[in-house]
């Protein structure tokens, strides 16, 4: 182990260096302009992987974007680590909130990254965690001390729903057989408070359109006496949650397993500042269901948000248009045991009979994933653990994260294998968001700690 | 009047080979990209206006887009009519919409219009509308038979809220002198049912910004714990009406005078179907004020529209962001004797009380107008239906008008004179809508009874 953690000392310039290499391509995957940098993505990875000295590296096409596999079979008798990423990342809109160009990084001193972070689109998520796993193997592989047989699958889809992964999956089922999925696409609360997350939850998202005129009118000749697509819009939007934030679709929170108190005392005890809180986001007051705390509303109870809405004239200066036609982008994050077919499902019967006579609406699902809680008392969660406490000297406290990485339930159901989410950002890292940002403390610290987790896991499977 | 009747049939397609060709300049008034041509739009109207015989031809600068005056002085005994009309037009958004390109007019021939209309924005309003008032006007001069003294302006900012045109007035009161102000820029019900619009509904436009945190947001991360302005925006939107149609801002109905049950029966003998209404629109009901007929909540009663929404990531596919900001732009339309900086007030305190303490909220009056109503029993108005009456052979039906045309109200606070609406146009001419068209038969017709309106004013004046 010496020597690995000196081999990562040595080199960390160039994984450094590597790592702005890559964030250089920008690989929206929501885009379809994007197409050409989803392959060149991949394709960097596997050049990499391949001077590692990770075998059987394969580019899977997909009726999407492709999925990059490596391996490295050390001796059967080994437990399998079957590693995840995802190299496609968020699109960077909106632009102009960009301090530097989204795909130019540029290291820069932070208030919570002393030593600099790197400011890029996909640098926390998930390029930059993806990347710590290359290097840490690789530190591994020219020690000649890999401890486990590995299996690493980085896949382009994420940020549009992970649509191909499932077949992939099912058909790749043999390939992909391994003892645990490890996963860094997450957070730990502070450098001086690591965690590792134990529950994520799920998500429904779906596209709205209401429709009312079949086209755009003049405000004056027929305002107030035919429906106004925007006003039904909003109307059918505000009866989705009553003033006390409880979402009023029938049956949504028929499944939701209720926290008990002692959980709910446990999950309360991390570290949360509700003034520092609303200071950093320069809020007068925090927002959610009544009777939860924040640390509950924002992970272990279920969400609506409308991420975007559109409809009517949007330009400068005032259009008196009676709009034919209005939209909203609407999720809901999930908490077990929710499914995510069951909410869209009650999410549509729900809002299309909200709607009045006088307008037709379409509900159109996106995409979705389960819930997921993994437990703490397995070989992978105690190796995870013992591997944070050797290089942060702290035991890390299992918490439950907002998030939704769907593909846990995925790996479970389809490889029948539990995932152990060991991330190493931070939830101000501003992924999704302008600003995107990932701490060079913490990629350090993700290849440092990677090893002993291979080490740990063989020792205690 | 033979000589000129002649006249117009003689040069009809010249009349119009010079309309097509006021349609082709883009004159947007909204969009600070068209100012070049809205420059070439008042100049072309200038050259047009010279070579007819017009005096005085000049073009006001204003702090926005110019005004395009001309006059025919021929006796000072004689009345004098200022004619109205704007050459800028609605900006031609949503173009995907459009089945011909905007600013390349084509003349097809629907059910309504057999002899063909000219698809082009601003065919209707009101470049359309204006030129039957050069080309009437040329007909007269070319026949040295102008009864009355002209004047006219043609401005450029009617369709963003005339702005300039106040100052401009009260500047020129002197060269504005006239007994009566004559607009076309209303419509008729039909080429079987003439009508004269004698009330217009007010406007204010006003436009509001929802700003949450300070910053877009991972909805997985704070999704459910902080304010979502998207969410807000439309609980706010939702409150400005009820559930009957009715209108929440306290204080919005109490100037708005009703009409007596008289008033509201003859109103509602005009002609008006409303299954073909519907069956036009392609909906299944109406939607409106409780209480009232689909005539009158299009004429007599006050409104509130969005006319435009926006927030949130709006591009393909899904992005599950928590915005920082919604917008919306939002219009009412008044009827006497609401007043409009009164509603924009009570509008902008009703809407911040409604927004709770962790989002912050900004109105933006955008622009204004106050209704107006004219008698019936004045010579301009006698002049107008005897020269209708003269040309479609039936006495148009005085009718109120859902639309807004603010000078009217302006023309007689600081000029002191009444105006008259003698506009050409049919409601479903798609004005500030895509595939906005002007049938060539209400041209004409336009044409040929302006010049019956000044000889039976000269006579009733």
């Amino acid at each position: 182990m010496k020597a690995i953690q000196s081999y990562i000392s040595e080199h960390q310039e160039r994984f450094l260096s590597e790592l702005l290499q890559l964030l250089r391509i920008p690989s929206v995957s929501a885009n379809s302009d994007h197409r050409g940098d989803m392959i060149k993505t991949a394709e960097f990875l596997m050049d990499k992987l391949l001077s590692i000295g990770m075998d059987r590296i394969t580019k899977f096409e997909t009726p999407g974007h492709p999925i990059v596999y490596a391996q490295k079979v050390v001796d059967d008798d080994r437990p399998t680590v079957l590693v995840y990423g995802h190299y496609d990342v968020q699109p960077p809109d909106p632009l102009d909130l960009w301090e530097t160009a989204p795909f130019d990084p540029v290291i820069r001193k932070t208030d919570l990254h002393p030593e600099g972070a790197i400011f890029a689109r996909g640098a926390c998520d998930d390029k930059g965690q993806i990347y710590m796993h290359v290097k840490a193997l690789e530190a591994m592989l020219a020690n000649d001390a890999l401890p486990c047989n590995v299996k690493l699958i980085f896949e382009g889809e994420e940020e549009v729903g992970s649509d191909n992964l499932g077949d992939f999956c099912e058909e790749q089922r043999e390939l992909l057989s391994c003892d645990v999925v490890l996963i860094s696409d997450t957070s730990i609360i502070s450098r001086d408070t690591p965690s590792i997350t134990v529950g994520l939850r799920g998500l429904t998202y779906v596209e709205v359109e209401v429709v009312g005129p079949n086209r755009d009118l003049h405000s004056g000749v027929y305002g107030g006496g035919v429906a106004n697509p925007i006003n039904n819009l909003c109307e059918m939007i505000a009866q989705l949650k009553d003033d006390r934030g409880v979402i009023q679709i029938p049956g949504f929170y028929d499944q939701v397993v209720e926290l008990t108190t002692e959980e709910r005392k446990s999950l309360n005890l991390a570290p949360f500042d509700l003034e520092t809180y609303m200071t950093d986001l320069e809020v007068n007051d925090v927002q959610g269901e009544d009777g939860y705390t924040t640390l509950e509303r924002t992970s272990t109870r279920p969400t609506l948000d409308v991420n975007g809405i559109w409809g009517g004239y949007i330009g400068e200066g005032a259009k008196t248009v009676l709009p034919s036609k209005a939209y909203a982008k609407i999720s809901m994050r999930l908490v077990p045991n929710q499914t995510d077919d069951e909410i869209c499902q009650l999410f549509t019967e729900y809002f299309t009979s909200l709607a009045p006579k006088a307008v037709k609406v379409k509900v159109t699902p996106h995409h979705g994933g389960a819930p997921a809680v993994t437990p703490t008392n397995t070989p992978e969660y105690k190796a995870a653990s013992k591997a944070m406490k050797t290089t942060f000297g702290k035991t890390p406290i299992p918490v439950r994260g907002g998030g939704s990485i769907p593909i846990v339930a995925l790996f479970e159901s389809v490889l029948g294998v539990k995932t152990v989410l060991m991330g190493f950002g931070l939830d101000s890292d501003d992924i999704h968001s302008p600003n995107e940002h990932y701490g060079l403390w913490h990629f350090y610290k993700g290849i440092e700690t990677i090893p002993y987790f291979y080490q740990y896991y063989a020792e205690l499977k």
